[in-house]
């Protein structure tokens, strides 16, 4: 099996509603740095994974529709808690779509799997892996 | 498949019996960042993977119970080879026993696996990986 | 000139007040992982340039202090841009004002700078440097 | 299961065929930081998966066969776009023609997988994984 | 004294003159992650050291005019070992032209130094500082 | 100024004696990563810093003489607390006898400065800077 991986950022703020996140109860903010894993058992014709261009313009696209924002005024998250790990969910289903859609390019149709990780910080962070 | 990793360390002294260990049979020493990962197919209730306050904590008591000694002396691992991946195990069932007495609150009862990294240098790490 | 430091972090949101700052004005967040620096020309009695117990704990209650919150809520920053580099100062001049009320313990009264980094993403950092 | 790792690295010249590549048509080239990974279901009588030593020393050679050099004009890369992924691939074959040759030790045997990363930057690397 | 650094990458083929180089006289390659580090005594009036927007793209731009190539076949570097710290000064004075040509912004005429680090593996780096 | 940076690591066992090292006061060990960075205000007749083959070498040669021992027991740091901070000295004043005998090369002669981090964990490391 084959994967490759780029990496990208995004600066937000949000807050926690449920007693298990303590001082994370309230309005916060983190970095998250963002890593988007495609997977596939073969090399494509050119003898890669994905056009790691197009790849990189798709999840900074994703990463711009988030970042330097208060995820707690995005509709889309309304009563929910945006945490690592559902906002590593987010992305790569995002990045599924995109793939789905062929903006990786023709050479992506042979991708089976994405995933990507979030990293909060030294000591935390958290991931979603999903097939395509 | 959702997962969340924390970080921590230790910091022990050992030696090793083998002529495979070459200079590693001396009495030396090693810090190990300790990066343990917990996994489950779906979010819980709050959207989260484990509590990561709880999670951490509970890492740092299991860390705290090896660190600052010299693991030779250590009843538990008499006539063992304290190597990397064997300690990684150690963790991964220490915070497995943990996770299934409920120590990592309630939500935990959907974790399906645990694996748990030591980097013993920037060009050497070991993992072991289980399911709960 | 030898020197010590540990690292903490915190996750707070903010926003900006500028053009300069383009998307950046709007409240959105960021995780600074925070390195403190303590410096010395000689070490003490001990051997060390600092207690590193207690300049990690006076490191983490700073930290504490400034985390899990939305700055711009803040009296203390009132009208002001609480930017990395200036967030740099912040916590070095809060480290300096313990040093010399001796929080880090006697040996510290050696300390002669102290400098702060605070690493924003990947791929980008600030730093404050000063004396003490 | 378990794993162990260690890194290494190459330095070399090459390009690529097809306009998938953009600028990296022309010569240019890249630091590939290699990470092997051995895996086994248990450890062997020494208590490790596999002789740490042995292990660094043909990945090391590996990769010495394959540094400061063009890889376009390596014979056994004609007509073949060298991409991360391909490479990556390219030093797992080789590892485990070793492992399969005795070259990481009789305790070798147990050895079920192997993985190598290659990092091209801070922002992008690739991975092959197979089963010995 | 106050810092903010910015990362980028530049991908490059060379080869150097002189037996010191060893094996690295071939041509060959290297990845080189850049850290372009902006020093002022004092904050400007947005309170910060550099409008971190413009020196992540005048910094960008540099890289790029250096990227994906083969360094021997460019005239600027005729009978030049374009090693490590030599392409570090290159990208810091190439930076300080821009600096000073206004490309940073009216605030960074408060700039008193730049820094560049270059790093070629995970197991060496250089830098260039020099005053502004 | 112009510096280069290499990179090695040592795994030592020791122990410290005061009541400020808390539970390090017990038999324990460190992994300590060390960067020995090599300065000078202008490039040699080669345009490099230092003969980087040469530079690691010694480094390696000087971390073998420390790294797998009890320090304990090395009749050198007798009564001595090998701090973190200490153990930079050591190693830089060791790379400092090295190149003044010559053994970074002829080229070596225009070094001015040498400083040496030992990262002990990933949140913790400590330098020492001296002149040549």
């Amino acid at each position: 099996m084959f994967s490759v991986t780029v990496r990208d950022h995004i600066m937000i703020a949000h807050s926690f509603s449920g007693e298990v996140f303590g001082p994370a109860q309230r309005l916060h903010g983190a970095t998250f740095v963002v890593d988007a894993t495609f997977r596939r058992p073969e090399l494509d014709d050119d003898n890669i994974v994905v056009d790691i261009g197009r790849a990189s313009e798709q999840l900074h696209t994703i990463c711009g529709s988030l970042s330097y924002r208060n995820l707690d005024d995005d509709p889309e998250f309304k009563g929910v808690n945006t945490s690592t790990e559902f906002l590593a969910k987010v992305i790569a289903d995002r990045l599924a779509v995109r793939a789905q859609a062929g903006e990786l390019g023709p050479g992506a149709v042979g991708l089976t799997g994405i995933s990507v990780t979030l990293h909060e910080s030294h000591i935390a962070w958290a991931s979603y892996e999903r097939t395509l």
